[in-house]
């Protein structure tokens, strides 16, 4: 049943193979300059077996900046302590809107529509921040935890970067604070959120930090952090809501619970099976990455391994 | 691997008995007089396996209201003829609106968000008038087969029912007609759509006309009707898009690709396993049976067949 | 405090003298074919005193297609009959929309905003054929009326174009009557709606027809048409409603009371004094004509006139 | 022309005695606990007629928290420096949204509808802060002067309560900074914007401010502020967006420019003739005094001064 790591090579060298053509396209993120100086042309790819093996192809022990991709992270935190409390803070429906979810955050009275959205998010590192009193702490320890590689990092210059433009989100914070869904200040939320996502980590460390949630909830130590049903849970809301408003079409092509980040990240997880990272920094118009949601639907296509 | 009937039978015993409870509860429809007459005690499950046994618990041959479940089948029937072609005239994301899609037509300019909504299913059946010159024949055809009964059809109380108080799905077809996404006239579309939604079927109907889409596009008699991937497709776009505004609520809870109808019927499909269809009227507030979502949650929690 | 038709007729001169550059300026209205072909350098303005004389400069007699100027004479007559009960059916506040109304209708469940958009008028519509069986035979009839001018007549072509590419306001009439506020069968009363904004009168004659809500109320022959608060209040929703989008701008630059037509025509009030009529046909973005707008921005420049 | 003093009191006190039983009603502004304490069974009117001389009823020189009435004189004083350019910063167009201004800013891109929503307030009031340097300060100055009154000031506890509960106004300044719509730091305008509202003043002073507006610009010395043009326009912008959502009703009722704050006060202008200011704190659901918008609709009626 476990393929060994020579077949995840050969199978992961096809991938690449197949969608080299796309590597460099799209348009890398330049809402913050820390981003916008990448070079788009790289690209790479890992897979973590549930065995804890890990495979990769491309720059895969090169650290990027994870971005969005740390919101699945902070949820499973905060999951694991709240349980099913946090929903009634947020919710779990995709949002479907394109021009993002202001609107739809006034129409519903500060509540956001799932926690993989920027207001979202926000709420859970608001959530995480009480229970932890260290919202970005927590989730960097986690990530350097089930990668064992203590040099996952902040990024401190993104960081920095974010604080300094990030009026939009420093809106939405403000706005759910004034409908009293924010338990912290405002600022200090901000600034764990913005910290939180700058975490810099490479393919191999995310994928292996993924491997809880394809282990129903299993850390790398065996120990459980999150309930089989909590585990699932979180794969069902990265399926519908985990790729901005493209999470249909990711469904339709790759057909994985996934979270992608503007950085270029992907995290796709196959349950029971394994945790697959890709990354190259070329953004589609949906803010996904064009090679790597590329090799994630060739990577399905060629082992099966949708869960459709 | 395959459960012999029995097991069926007693898995189906188990989870009656678990959700009794909540048969009865929520509101039966009401927007058309032929519907809101039907007595919300009822409930029906039944489960059609893909070597094509069938096994099923309460009013399982009991013919009932299939309402937008129709629209998988008319779907299935326009990709098995264009493939791609019709996601030009409508998306796949999840509408995410909860005063539902006009707002989204006017701003998207006409393109319905996903082939489940009311909008999305005009032009379906718009296509399949098209391609058949009787989409609602075609898609009780399909049906009357793949159940091997005969007795599968149209409600012309419910049909004329429906026209004479469509006026709301009448505004939507004539704004597409505004919009240039409309081949057919508005007033012939819309028969045959409320026709279409007027097929009375039962679980034991319904489970086995949606094995083409557990057995990857493979009909009954074993001939394909769809490519494997555009079975897959397929259910990607029920499980993000099939059960209104609450598909992220279903696929964190049930964790399969589903499609309901007002009526109080749920298809849902367990790929390569099983197609299982409930029915029992009480709706919750966004339109899905209350005791068949209950009942294909605690489904897939005894058998452990969620996707995730 | 009348001036002499002498003065009026040098006023005329000095604004035409002044705004000539702005003529052909702007795009003809193309959404119906028969109006599409219009030459768009072409300029008229006339005003009628209360006195009931009427002085006017360029093809001041010249019949062109009044459009939405149509919607106010509608709304006096069904105000005459009615009184203040239409309000019940339609709001009386600005859209504010730039993207039209079928959001707004959607959200404020199939009320329209006010008498002047679209699903507004329909509305009025609906109740002139409540009222008089006639719908478009009673605004016809008042136009001819109160211009003396029996050639004021409907254009068949226009009306037939209209009817043929009316998708989008069969949608707004369907959706209002999915909300119970239609009287009458949706097609009959699109059809007295298209008919009437089908009208085709000069200059000269909508100036003559507008003096009745210059003089508080009262028709040319003395008998009156609208108490002096409805007239009052007829005009304030001009003032507030009356030019699409761009009532704001219209207040601040013209300051007066007017209800535009996509024809080109605008009639404007300048209550207690007289009633101007302009026509050009060259539209801005927002559907008002560029060089209208230009001369009666240059007309209460010249005169002091606006209200404010 | 000018009516004595004598003939104005007695207009008050009839309009008085005409609207009492609407005194009371409503509910009080509750979203500062500051606001929320006041006797809604207060009432004050006061004309202030062109030549200076100011008549009052009831609590005609007791102080109240003029709160949005303020944004009259800081769009003056803004414009009377500034001219057209702010114009590139903020809209003249009524909001028309119910549910308030987020959703438009968001599609509109972060530049407010118009001068008299919070969002536009604001940014005029980052205007008048690059201009001045103490935007709140020249407000007061503005309000000491021209009511001869040096006892106008601020109320420092309002003031403070309203940063405190100004999440949502945070919000919109937020997300206009994110859309690059903001000279200053975004708490830095919140503050001068909150203690700007927070001035509390009396009908008698509101009054004799308001006058020059009615002078078409002339200030109490004989000095210009505003262009007659500049005076007309913003009367317009009074007209078509100074009630919240009412605009249209106020049209339709009072035929005045106005500005009216959730303390219960509303200033109405009679371009050329007077100023008129009324006070009572309850609101309807719009925001505005129930029994200051009936004193403004009778004492029109009974002048016959509405500008329609």
């Amino acid at each position: 049943m476990i393929p060994a790591p020579a077949d995840y090579q050969r199978l992961l060298e096809q991938v690449l193979g197949d969608i080299e053509p796309e590597i460099g396209r799209g348009r890398v993120a330049d809402h913050i300059p820390a981003l916008s100086s990448v070079d788009p042309h790289q690209f790479a790819m890992a897979v973590a077996d549930i065995d804890g093996s890990v495979t990769g192809v491309g720059a895969c022990t090169e650290p990027f900046s994870i971005q969005s991709v740390s919101k699945v992270f902070a949820l499973a935190l905060v999951v694991a302590s709240d349980g099913a409390r946090i929903w009634s803070r947020v919710g779990r429906e995709p949002s479907g809107n394109p021009y993002n979810s202001l609107v739809q955050l006034e129409r519903e009275l500060g509540i956001p529509r799932n926690p993989f959205i920027n207001a979202g998010a926000i709420v859970t590192t608001d959530r995480l921040l009480s229970l932890t009193e260290d919202a970005r702490g927590a989730a960097l320890d986690f990530l350097q935890t089930e990668s064992g590689n203590p040099g996952v990092d902040f990024d401190p210059v993104v960081a920095g970067s974010e604080v300094e433009h990030g009026a939009r989100n420093a809106a939405l914070g403000y706005f759910m604070a004034s409908h009293g869904n924010m338990e912290n200040p405002v600022s200090r939320v901000l600034e764990h959120y913005f910290w939180q996502c700058s975490i810099r980590a490479s393919c191999q460390d995310l994928a292996l930090a993924g491997l809880t949630l394809a282990r129903h909830g299993a850390r790398a130590d065996g120990s459980r952090l999150l309930t089989g049903n909590d585990a699932k849970r979180i794969n069902a809301i990265m399926l519908t809501c985990g790729t901005y408003d493209a999470a249909g079409e990711f469904a339709y092509r790759v057909g994985l619970p996934g979270k992608s980040g503007v950085g270029g990240g992907i995290l796709a997880i196959v349950p029971g099976r394994c945790a697959v990272a890709v990354w190259s920094p070329g953004l589609d118009s949906r803010g996904n990455s064009v090679a790597g949601v590329a090799a994630l639907d060739r990577f399905t296509t060629l082992t099966g391994w949708s869960v459709f």
